[in-house]
């Protein structure tokens, strides 16, 4: 039987709100099993642009990661937010350690190939993005990997990642020795039929169901890599996919619960 | 016969630089005896500050870290200037570990206690600062801790504190289980008699000397905190300390050598 593991994404708009954000922290820090934490960024790097007055750099509609963003999302997301994260379980007891993707070459991407458009210092996830050994290292010696979502080439370059994607990518990885769970957290009850009704979660999600929501437009645009990483994730391994309020991470059961082959069957 | 392990911390003019921080990094990359480095933050702190129109904010002739402030030296040391070490490290195939005080709770400090001034988020050292086990963990995986000088106290409060102590911190620390030589390099080629001339490099002090070089004004107010640092070292267990150019590294005798006990008998 093998252990379990919970991977757990944080999103922006709980970042945003220290007092949010320590009310999820309190919950986190209580969830005995071993666990990993990924955090998005939240808006305080497009606020510290402004301060910098360095222009959101858009091509053809897309955001750009330049060299002077990228300065500002590694000041923000690996320097501030993360060690602010992981100085606040600690106080929980909560033996957190914060990662980007170079710390101990634990996490790297290539840069996005530049097709239509360079996105500038974005990297994308490959097969063999994960170093499970060294996070597993971490979790048996009773260390919460702690990760905000800067990784790197190995060849001295940093980039600005999706974080939804490392988290996905995370748990596919360590299915192969764990049970894992994926659970992405957000200020919503979980996936709704409509954004602006609370009560029109839907329950339970399979791949079937995935696609016919996206034919119909009830799964829109901005939805649609979130839910791409959670199939990915249900279709190499992962245990069970939740996407759920932040106040649920304990029990994320009461969000949407993505299915995986066996609930299907 | 106990392990080597070499502390290396390297001061903030070598940081300013890219290109000279890069070759100090080809140096110690190459240095194959397992290793810890402590880097300091340079100028990066005070530039953002100007940026974001926050004034030094002085005590009585002594810098004081506010808020705004620490937030200020996080984002740099704990982020920008970690990251890419810890990158440009990966390049060089040192697998490098970022680190703050709070990750892993590897080092905590003590709010500087408020006598005449009130130092704000300025952290000291304590007896058990230094996560012994961690660290140890880390080096006998092969990674090489990369420390910025970033603390907390467990309370959820990080701390701005002094990069030289806490290189000599780790240095006492870890020599219960390592034979320790701890270095400090900078952009000078050792103590010197006089700054302006490098040929008045001190090759060896010893701990009678270094008082009779105090008294005598040779050891200057702005050397006192460093030679400090070098004496505690040496009546805690480490067995040599070095004070050197960064390009002498690896060849650290090359500079100004601080004898221990045994040899000055």
């Amino acid at each position: 039987m093998p252990k379990k593991l919970k991977v757990i994404k944080v999103g922006g708009n709980v970042i945003n709100d220290k007092e949010i954000l320590h009310q999820f922290l309190d919950l986190f820090a209580k969830i005995e099993e071993p666990k990993i934490l990924v955090h998005g960024g939240g808006s305080i790097a497009s606020e510290l642009a402004e301060t910098f007055q360095i222009p959101p750099k858009m091509v053809q509609g897309r955001r750009v990661t330049d060299g002077a963003m990228l300065d500002i999302v590694v000041m923000s997301y690996a320097g501030l937010i993360n060690k602010n994260i992981v100085a606040s379980l600690q106080k929980r007891s909560c033996n957190a350690m914060g990662l980007s993707g170079a710390d101990a070459n634990y996490f790297k991407t290539v840069k996005r190939p530049v097709e239509e458009i360079d996105y500038g210092f974005v990297g994308d996830c490959v097969d063999d993005s994960v170093n499970v050994e060294f996070l597993k290292l971490l979790l048996e010696n009773g260390i919460t990997p702690t990760s905000c979502a800067i990784t790197h080439d190995t060849q001295g370059n940093l980039f600005n990642t999706n974080a939804d994607t490392i988290a996905a990518s995370i748990a596919k990885a360590m299915s192969k020795d764990y049970e894992v769970e994926l659970i992405y957290c957000f200020e919503l009850p979980g996936l709704l039929r409509d954004i602006e009704l609370p009560d029109s979660k839907i329950d339970t999600l399979n791949l079937e169901k995935i696609e016919a929501l996206k034919k119909d437009g009830t799964i829109h645009s901005g939805m649609h890599p979130k839910i791409d990483n959670c199939k990915d994730a249900i279709l190499n391994g992962v245990s069970k996919v939740f996407i759920c309020h932040w106040k649920d991470v304990v029990q994320p059961k009461n969000g949407t619960s993505i299915l995986g082959f066996k609930e299907m069957a």
